[in-house]
């Protein structure tokens, strides 16, 4: 049977996958949460019809938005991770030992106890004692916070839907605010290649450069997202990300990662020329 | 009216795009050659279905292709070009005053007249005198060269219908010959993501590393390839395309690039632990 | 989400409709079963990839294929449906009180068992106490049955897969011997527009007509099936479906059609040159 | 090399074919003029992004738009094309010897132009010496007339952009002041079939049964249209299309025509129930 799911990178540009089954839907009181099992990708999670992940590549997303900050600084205890329901980015943190508590905020209960149902392989670590799930509104829940934690990770949708609050110029000074005097912001920023996220990567790099003295970004390859080109920013309180990195401590630990790795660590902020334009622009 | 240009990465996932005109195709003695106007991507010029470029984007791949090897070595005098009919790595080598000597050798000659034709962009300095094109089989062109080249450039489709030869032991071992005794040979690598490409980077790593003292894989993002995830090879005589880098020199050149740097340089060698596990296991 | 089915009308055209649930997917024996909801036909029944019935435009088919062999002969009492899994022509001949036996021979039972979980607009009737169901294969079945039926109605798939067989001489042959006196054959008859489905119309023509005195086409507007032109193939022993249609008898039934009356009966029969010249020729 | 046409059926509904050679597209001042050659069915030509007519289909359209008024009244001689700036309905109508004046009144000089160009099959008989051109509004165009056609022919686009004034209650009003007091009317009367067709075919039925004592519909299959179920209105100030049909005098005349002949033509008249019941209530 030819049965296909489309993503629309831009107006003119689509992406297509044969779709096996599709496991579920429901409309929850945030968005549209579906699941469907593609030939090429695996399983595939989506929201609002856009993909947030799939089995085949999760890894690579996961791997950098948790292992580069994880290295930059070996002593970070508490983490609160934004956003982030499937799992995914808790299960990499609870394979540091020495990570002592992940809270993690999703303002939609429905992604998480779905992502249960359907994507044990990134929500398997979810009931791991260090972590407490907080379903809530991850603005407000960061603003009463005050020097609390070692790393946040916003790991959101884009700034369409529910996800819009965390691109503000407000929430990023509340992050400020939440983090330790040594504290690290990591964040989903975008793609520097279609138009339509490009706006979103430069606006957002200006209105973290506003509040961290360090604010840089660094890019993976992640296929089964628009242009495969996708940014994450480090904010920094204290640590560069490049000069600070420890490698031996991290290669030390002896985590098995397909992606990640500490010379890929340092490299991922080496940025085209036509990206670094458009951050110095920004 | 809809219009739309579909590539099939996979049996299993299609990347398609709006078309505006369909401005030419024709079949020559050697493969289809289409060029279309899209929405998105400008001018896209395919061969046998396949992009080989868009006006878009295209400076990514040949800033990619050529600058790593100049850089690695300023004294590069004598270049040959293997395929690239479109002109693109032909036009930023002869962005190099130092650069005495590009012969080209494309089997198509259809597909040079095109690309003058239809994508001047790329194809604009064909006429440079230090440019010399040959429309033969590179194939046979190379076997009698002996220590001629300072750097060859395999600029070829992938390894199915004309450009198959390009991708076998026998041409790599020619290669070698064909190169003076600190001799580059940069190829276009495929795409590591996608199982179909993925067993051809591996075949081809495996063939070159077989002759060439230095044999490095390098990667780039190119949102208009299947995955985006795309690799270049680096096959060296002496020079090690990292340690060997002289930054200053080549920035002392003042040579605008839109998405090569030097860091970049450096930082694309850096690759993602299941690309090194396939690049060893090759 | 975008989610599209599609069905391949040629190798050059496609049919797509968007899917708002994949509600059930099966590889029985014989076939894959797949059931859709659609936003513009709502459920839609897939066998091999090939739609057999929406939930929008079933009525078409029913009343065609049930309601022009019934009007041409009011004293139909024992009839034997080939095929018809989804029971929607069962549902059909149930409404006559006149029908005394209904004998069904689908050869696929998950197909019945599907249809009555997932079709119940269609299989509603399968448990009228004069429908028998026998889960064989329609061609063994009807090759021991001797002027037995009033009617049979070929109610099949395309000729490829199962339904191969229901469209071969011996096939016809043994409906031919299965029938009364003044039995009739009505059939499936495939589309005479594009090439593929063309030249098994005429096949299936040139067949019945050997053993048939009478053997008429007659057509219909299917819009979810490839061309939306349709044909049914009316076979017999006796009755003309034109000339002995018996208009009054039939409208003095009271049977409420969305499609059929006895005015369209008559015009079905009326055919484009184009498709006259093919039976001519077959 | 994967190049599709699309036309969106519905919202939900999508019909696709591949291209071969995008041969011209322009935006005129009224619409965007595109012509395409597709493999399944040759040239096709869309305004708008609709398709006006395939060369292999548009024998099916032009046949019953104009031999069925010319068979329902063998006197006509003055006839009025408004709209069809394809021509294929005016080449139709050359074939008659007995019609002395052909007036086409085209609102879109681009059209007729384009179509002399790329489609020779419907615009051939544009300069058959009867026939008179006028690049005018038609509703203007006829607002001036005074019982001076026999038939009038509105070969019109739907009722969004430039054929939007063709299916007002005043310019039909004009129609009827325009024909003799035998005159005939034959309309584009969109699909019963979507509902968003079906609403135009109700609304424009309602409008045409207020001036003319004879109005009908009448049903063709074009399978490159919506759905493949179109309509045709007839609308008379005297000859019934059925019951005034002359069939022997329309024999008679030996025109080969591929799709009309005097069976469907009485044929086409009769409608399904659910279209019957739009006719109704409209």
């Amino acid at each position: 049977m030819e049965l296909w799911f489309t993503e629309e990178h831009t107006d003119n540009v689509r992406f297509t996958m044969k779709v096996d089954k599709h496991i579920f839907s429901e409309q929850s009181p945030f968005q549209r949460i579906d699941f469907l099992d593609t030939y090429e990708f695996g399983r595939v999670f989506a929201l609002d019809g856009i993909i947030m992940l799939t089995q085949r590549d999760e890894f690579i997303y996961h791997d950098m938005i948790v292992h580069v900050p994880m290295a930059a600084n070996p002593n970070i205890k508490k983490v609160l991770v934004i956003g982030g329901g499937d799992g995914g980015s808790v299960r990499e943190l609870t394979r540091y030992s020495t990570v002592e508590s992940i809270e993690m905020v999703e303002i939609d209960r429905r992604v998480v106890e779905c992502c249960r149902d359907f994507l044990p392989q990134t929500s398997s670590k979810l009931d791991d004692p260090r972590v407490k799930l907080f379903y809530e509104d991850g603005i407000k829940f960061i603003s009463t916070k005050h020097k609390e934690y070692d790393l946040i990770i916003v790991d959101s949708t884009d700034p369409i839907g529910p996800g819009e609050g965390l691109f503000t110029e407000a929430f990023y000074k509340n992050c400020f605010e939440a983090l330790k005097d040594d504290g690290i912001l990591v964040n989903q920023h975008e793609s520097p290649y279609y138009e339509n996220t490009a706006s979103l990567m430069k606006r957002t790099h200006k209105r973290i450069k506003q509040f961290f003295p360090i604010a840089k970004v660094y890019q993976i390859h992640i296929p089964t997202y628009a242009s495969g080109h996708w940014l994450f920013g480090f904010a920094s309180k204290k640590y560069d990300p490049v000069k600070d990195l420890d490698d031996k401590a991290w290669n030390s630990l002896g985590l098995e990662t397909k992606y990640y790795n500490t010379e890929l660590h340092k490299a991922s902020f080496a940025l085209p020329n036509y990206v670094i334009k458009m951050l110095e622009e920004a």
